[in-house]
């Protein structure tokens, strides 16, 4: 662990592309970015960032993990020392790989995944907050809920960024509607109507979402190493990209380590039943885009509409 | 529906292989069978039979469920009405498909699937009685817990069958423990040494438990028709079988459908969570049951137990 020196400091800054946590605005902790494509994550004092520190050095050396699943995780470069967002001086701080930092201008979703966000070791209290939340937000009826997104729609309009309390507050409706959306050419008009063009490119093919998800899911029915209770599945893609006619990138990404637990011989089958509901999701929106396209191919006159049977809405 | 005469009823027993569940002595209500292969359970009171009855029709008549899930369910002949075995006089009940009839001396588990008992709809009391419950046996940990179970050792010592205490009191070693000396020959010496050696004959093979449960994960990965809440699943086998050199019948059966509610368009990612635990659990037994008998071969001086790497304790 080094000190960093204060010309390092002046090139720090807020995430551009943050979706969900806490923001490193208005005098608040948070984390913060570089130029080099690193990522600063304060170690919040309760023990959490120790545990997120933990969990990331016990990851890296563990030989059990395949490489093919180790590029879902971000890259963590140890911790450092480094003069805290909110003013209050030193703070130690996980430095980690900038996911966000190689896409252009990325559409972005934060899935926390599973039907708990609690472990069982957890207090009575704990349980009981994280209950209420998980009750009252999708991740018990969906076994996931959406903690935050931003959506890009345009040179003009930018990104569309729904608040916390917006977000807390989808239902199942909204999720399957915002699934949609977020592959969606004409996502700025609304959410009825979704076009879910660009889901062919973004969550099918070979190196599409869904089979990363698949790819993520067989190692969960496998892996009994860990248990990630309240973590999160970035989505990611460039939406600029699919206009200019190259790849739109999409990439997923597992976050926020701060309670993960040991496995013990069992599969984190939590997590795993969240992220088939998730899969299960992500296809439909495939498999109505693709049905959409085979009836404009065959209803030349109704073209780019999702309509009754295309269920794109 | 009909009304059954008195002559029925001196046919009428109760099931001398339940393992789980309200049984009809001491002048208790509880299911009896017949001698024709059928099972009659009793319709709860407070509601739960009649959703248990609905849950049935509404089955029976669905055509989006395939046959060869269809073979997991006890088949449903209506409901009757019939003496309870408490000496109530006339009650309702639910005439099943007596699954274990078909099996001389059967060993069976029942195994309660799912890492919640409760669905999100419930009360906040019902939510908090089956939390605690969940939190207190092997259903939180596991993604399922083992409710009931017989395991049939022989002519001499007949049937070991756990007291419901200490069925309650599981733990995860236990688990571990139970799902190996299911399947070994020398199961009435105590939890430690079981040679696991029926797993390729139960577990394994191209009709054994493995592949059904295997069956039933890939109709949990897409069915959004129901969620079972509460369910179980009952495992069993002949064991006497085996040793006449016949097959075992290795047969799983799901149970128990009176906190089953529609699934809206999503899967039911708790019981599949729990299921993919569970098979994994399975699985762990019959690869070390393989190990342990390639090591047979290699080190001939020592048949028929196994050792430290064999891992089958």
């Amino acid at each position: 662990m080094s000190i960093a020196r204060s010309s390092f400091y002046s090139m720090l800054k807020v995430p551009e592309h943050q979706v969900a946590g806490h923001l490193a605005i208005d005098g608040k902790l948070g984390p913060l970015v570089d130029d080099s494509g690193r990522f600063y994550k304060p170690l919040q004092g309760d023990g959490r960032g120790n545990k997120e520190l933990a969990f990331y050095e016990s990851f890296s050396s563990d030989t059990r993990v395949p490489d093919h699943i180790r590029k879902y995780f971000p890259v963590c470069y140890g911790s450092q020392l480094l003069e805290a967002s909110n003013g209050s001086g030193l703070l130690h701080h996980l430095v980690l790989q900038d996911i966000v930092s190689s896409h252009r201008n990325p559409s972005i979703m934060d899935v926390k995944i599973g039907s708990r966000t609690w472990y069982p070791e957890a207090s009575d209290n704990y349980i009981q907050k994280c209950l209420e939340k998980d009750r009252r937000t999708t991740t018990v009826s969906l076994g996931f809920r959406i903690a935050g997104l931003q959506l890009y729609e345009g040179k003009e309009s930018g990104y569309w960024r729904p608040g916390r309390k917006e977000v807390q507050s989808f239902t199942v409706y909204n999720v399957r509607s915002i699934l949609r959306r977020f592959v969606s050419s004409n996502s700025s008009i609304g959410n009825e109507n979704s076009d879910c063009s660009f889901a062919p490119s973004v969550y099918g093919g070979s190196a599409g979402i869904l089979e990363q998800l698949l790819e993520l899911k067989a190692w969960f029915e496998d892996q009994t190493i860990y248990h990630f209770h309240s973590c999160s599945l970035l989505i990611l893609f460039d939406k600029e990209s699919i206009s200019k006619g190259s790849t739109p990138v999409p990439e997923i990404k597992l976050i926020d380590f701060a309670h993960v637990v040991e496995g013990k011989g069992v599969i984190d089958h939590n997590f795993l039943g969240g992220l088939c509901s998730l899969i299960k999701f992500v296809s439909e929106v495939l498999s109505d885009s693709k049905e959409s396209s085979i009836k404009d191919c065959v209803e030349p006159e109704k073209p780019g509409i999702c309509t009754d049977n295309g269920n794109c809405q």
